[in-house]
C-alpha cells in the first residue's frame, strides 16, 4: 500500500533471538520496521509511548513455563491488548565461530533455561565441555562469535545473525518444546472472530471471599467457555495476593464470551481484558462446545426471551 | 370505565370456597363476572377456549402442599401465564344449619384435608362428633345446610353462601396456615416489574444427564436469582420422569432473570415460562441480592462489555 | 419357621385396594397377619405403637405424583425407616355387581384420581355413563356391590374382594402408569446392600442460606451419588418453608453414600434418614457410576490416604 | 543430644544468599551441617541420594512469583515432602568492597530480579550508576568484593559473608516483599497438626475432561478446605499441559483434609502429596472455617453415620 507508513514493531531483543524469529512469522513484519528492545518492560513502554505500533514478547514456554515479566507488564500500567499469538517450536542449535568437530568443544555458553533444555544432548554429544551460564541466547551467540566460548546454544536466527557455523541442529531434548509469544498493541477493536479464538484476561479476586476462584470458573463453565490456561502471579503487595491470567476459548464479540465477561466483571474485584485473537494451532483440534452452548443456542435463547418479554 | 365489558373470571368452585374468597381480593373482580368451575381443568379449559378472561385456581397450601392438578394443567396444554398471586390465610369455621351448642354436634362433614387441619380443635371441642369425609368444603357446607350432617368445616364465605350459623371461628390448628392461589391468563405481556416479583417456570430435564438439576440451579445461582420454591410433578410417562416447577425471585424483564432464563433454555430439554408477577407479601422481607448482582451491576457490566467490543 | 410368630403387617385400607395388592407381593406377607388401616397416619401410628411390625403405604404415583400424607408422616413423629419398595402397575378394571353389557352402564363410581386416569377409556367405551366421585377405590367397589352404582373403577383385587364381575380390564389410559409403595418398619439395621439400592432422606435447609439447595446437590454430586427423585413438602410452619425428600442411588453402608450423608449432616439444618433398601426394577437399568466413583475408587483412595498419614 | 549425629542440611547456594539466611531460622540448623548446592536440582538430588537429611529451597517470592525449578523438581523424580515453610522479608542491601559515598558508585551488579525490586531506589539514590545483570545475588557480592563492580545488591548475609561494607540497607522498593522457602525431606510421617497448617499438592488433570479444574476446586470447597495458592507449571510434554500446585489450609491428619484428598485422588489423573506443615504466620490471621466444617462437625457427622449403619 503506497503512502501507508510501515508498521513499527518492537521485540524482545537482542537481535537473533526467538522473539525476532517469532516476529518474522507475522506477515506485516515483512514490510515493517523491526527494533529490538533490551527487555520486555522496555518493549511495552515503547509501545505505550507511541514509539512503536506493536510489540512481540514471549508469554510462556512449554518447558520453562510462564514468562512472569510479560504477565506483570500486561496486568499493570496503561492497558494493552494481545492481537495475535505466535507459537514457535524451540529449535536450538549448537553454533561456533568456526566449523569444528564436536569433540573439540571445551566450553559452551548458554542461557540457563536453554542449557537445561539441551542437558541430555550436551551430556551425550559434548560430555567434555563446560556449560557456562549467560544472560540470553544472543549473549551466548555473541560470546561464541568473539571466541570467548568455543560454542553457544542459540536460535538458528542467532547463529546466522552473528555469522556462526551451526555444529548441530535440533539439539533440544524435547522435540515438542514450544514457546508462545504475543503480539501486543494499544487498545482498539480486536481482530474479527474466526471461530477459533482465544481471549486473555487478568482477573483480581477479592481475597476475603471463600470460594472466589470457584465462582470465577463457574462463570466460565456455565456459559460453556473453556479455560485453556490459568496462571497466577503475585500482585506485588504481599505473599498470598495473586492475579490470575486466564486464556479462554472464544472471542469477546461472541455471545457466550460476552456473557461470561459480564459475569466476571460483576463478581471480581477487577478484570482486565487483554485481547481476543485467533488461536495459533499447534497440533490440537479446537475444543468442541458442549451441547446447548453453541452460537445457535445463544441466538435461539435470545429470541425466545424476546418473545417472552413481548408476551408472544 | 363505561363501555368496557366487565372481565369474565372463572374460579375453582363451587361457590363459597376459598378460591372465590381469594378472587374477591382482586380489585377487578368487583366489576367482573365470576363463574365457578367444577374443577381446575374445567376452569383452565374455559380460559383457553376464550370463555373467560382469567382464572383463579389454588397453587399450594402451607399444610397440604402442592395442588398437583393445577401444576399439571399449567405444564400441559395451550400455554397460560400467571399474572398475579393471592395468598390467603386458611380460616376455617364450624358451621351448622341452626345455632346449637357444640356438645350437641354428633357429625361433622369435612374435606379430608380440612379435617386434618382442624384435627386438634375437633378433638378438644367436639370430641363426641364423628368426622365424615366429603369431596369439598362446599359439599360439607351444603350437607350441613340440608341437615345431612350436624355441622360442616368450611370457609367463612361458604357458611354465608349457604346461610349457615357459624358455631366457631378460626378453628384451624395452625393459625399461620395459608393457601396460595394464582390468577391465570392467556399469554400476553407480563405486568411491569415492581422490584419484588416472582417468575414461575416449568422445567424439563434431559433424564440422561447426571447433575442436570445441579446445572439448573447453577444457572440461577450464577445470576443471583433466588429460588423460593421447587416442586416436582411426574410427567405421566413413567415413574422417575419429573417436571420441576420453580418460583424464582425476579421478573422476566430484568437483566438477571433474562440471562438466567436464556441459560435454562439452552441446557434444559424444555422450559415453559409461566409468568412474572408481583410477589404477594406474607410477612417476609424480599430477599436481598448478593453483591455484584444488583441491576446496577448488570448495567455496569453491559456497558463495560460494549466498550471492550468497540476497543474502548 | 415353627415357633416364630407371623409378621404383623398393616396397610392402607380398606381391603381390596392397591396397597393390599402391593403388600401381597412381599414374600413374608404369605405367612403374615394383614390388617387394613383407615389412613396412612393410622397405619404408621400402629407401627410406631408396636401393634404392627411393618406398614405398607403408597409413596407416589406416576400420574398423581407424591402421596403427601405419607411423606409428612415419615418426616414427623417417631423415626421410621423404609425397608423395601414395591412398584405396582396401575391396572384398573371396570367392575359391576352383575355381568352386563357396557352400554347398559349409567353410573360409574370412581375415586377422582382413578376417574382421571381412565378418562379417555370411559369416554370411548361408556360415553353414556355419569362418573360419580367417591373417596376411595374400595368405596367405589362397595357401592357397585350394593347396586348404588352400576359399576365401579377399582383394582382387580377389589373386584374379587367384593365379588364383582369384571366388565373390562386394563382400562387406564396410560398402560405404563405405576404406583410406588414403601414397606416401613421401626428403626433397625437396614437390609444389606445389593449393589442397586436406594436411600431416602428428608432434608431441612436453613432458609436463610442462599444456594442451600445447590449445596445439598453438590454434596451428592461430588461423591457420585445420583438423585433419582426430589420432592418438596411444606413444613407446615408457613408458606415458603419446605422439607425435601431425596431418593438417592446407593446404600448407607457404602463408602460413597456414607460420605455424602455426613456432608449433608454437616450443612443441613436437619437430615432424617428414611432407609436404604433394594431398588425395585421397573424397566430401567441401574444408573452407572461416574469414573472415579466406584467402590474400588473409594477403597483405593482410602488406602492411599492411610499411607500418606503414615508417611509411606 | 549427645550421640545423635547433626542433621545434614543442603540449601540453594552460594553461601550468603537468602536461602542460607532462611535456613538459619530453622532451630535444628544451629547444630546442623550446612552445605550449599549450586542449583535447586542439585540440592534435591543430594537429598534424594541420602547425602543430606533436608534441603532448603525457595518456593515463591511476592514480587517475582513462583520459583519454577523448585516446583518442577518437587513434582518429578522420587517423592519428597515439605516439612516446614520459612517466610523471609526481602531485605536487600547495597554493599561495596569499601565504605564510599553513594554518588561515587558508577556500577552496580545485581541479579535481574533483585535489580527490578530496587529499581526506584537505584534511580533515586544512585542515578549515575549502570546496573549490570549477573546470575545471582552472591555473584553480585563476589563481583563487588573483587572490585569488578563498585557495588552489589545482595542479602545482608551476603555482604557479611564476603566482607563488604553496607552502603545502604532496606533498599527494596516494596518493604513488604517476602520470599517463601520450603524445608524438604524424604517421605516420612508429617509433623503433627498444629491447628494452622498447610498441605501442598501437585495435581494432574485429565485434559480431556471439561470443567476438570472446577471439579478439583469443588472437592476442596465441599469439605471447607481453603485454597491459599494455586500455581500452574507446564508438564513439559507440550503447550497446554499443566500440573497444578495447590496450597490448602489444613493437615493430612485432619478429617476434612483427608476426605478432600481422597476426593482428589479419585477424580484426578494423579495427585502427588507434597507435605503438611505448620503455616508460617506472616501477618495474616488463619482462615476461619465455614459453619458445619469444623473438626467437631466432622466428628459429629461420623458418629451419626455410625449410628445409622447400626440401625440406631
Amino acid at each position: 500500500m503506497p503512502g501507508v507508513p510501515p508498521t513499527r514493531f518492537v521485540y524482545l531483543g537482542p537481535e537473533g533471538t526467538f522473539s525476532e524469529q517469532a516476529l518474522r512469522t507475522v506477515p506485516a513484519a515483512d514490510r515493517g520496521v523491526l527494533t529490538p528492545a533490551r527487555s520486555v518492560p522496555e518493549a511495552l513502554d515503547a509501545l505505550r509511548a507511541g514509539e512503536a505500533d506493536a510489540a512481540l514478547v514471549p508469554l510462556e514456554n512449554s518447558i520453562g513455563g510462564q514468562v512472569g515479566v510479560t504477565l506483570d507488564e500486561l496486568a499493570g500500567g496503561e492497558p494493552l491488548i494481545i492481537t495475535r499469538e505466535v507459537v514457535l517450536p524451540v529449535q536450538f542449535v549448537l553454533a561456533s565461530a568456526e566449523d569444528r568437530p564436536l569433540d573439540s568443544v571445551r566450553s559452551v555458553a548458554a542461557h540457563p533455561q536453554a542449557g537445561a533444555q539441551c542437558r541430555k544432548w550436551l551430556r551425550d554429544h559434548v560430555p567434555q565441555a563446560t556449560v557456562v551460564d549467560v544472560l540470553s541466547n544472543a549473549t551466548a551467540a555473541i560470546g561464541a562469535g568473539t571466541g570467548e566460548f568455543d560454542a553457544a546454544i542459540c536460535a538458528a536466527i542467532g547463529a546466522s545473525r552473528y555469522k556462526l557455523h551451526v555444529l548441530a541442529k535440533d539439539i533440544a531434548d524435547n522435540p515438542d518444546a514450544m514457546t508462545r509469544f504475543a503480539l501486543v498493541a494499544r487498545p482498539g477493536p480486536p481482530p474479527p472472530p474466526t471461530g477459533d479464538d482465544l481471549t486473555t484476561l487478568a482477573v483480581y479476586i477479592a481475597h476475603d471471599r471463600v470460594g472466589a476462584l470457584l465462582a470465577v470458573l463457574t462463570e466460565l463453565s456455565v456459559r460453556g467457555v473453556n479455560l485453556t490456561r490459568i496462571e497466577s502471579r503475585p500482585t506485588g503487595e504481599r505473599l498470598g495476593r495473586y492475579v490470575f491470567f486466564l486464556d479462554c476459548g472464544g472471542h469477546v464479540a461472541e455471545a457466550q464470551m460476552g456473557e461470561a465477561l459480564q459475569g466476571l466483571r460483576r463478581i471480581c474485584a477487577d478484570v482486565r481484558f487483554l485481547g481476543s485473537y485467533p488461536r495459533a494451532s499447534h497440533g490440537e483440534a479446537p475444543p468442541r462446545r458442549a451441547p446447548g452452548l453453541s452460537d445457535e443456542d445463544f441466538t435461539d435463547a435470545a429470541s425466545w426471551l424476546s418473545e417472552l418479554r413481548n408476551g408472544g
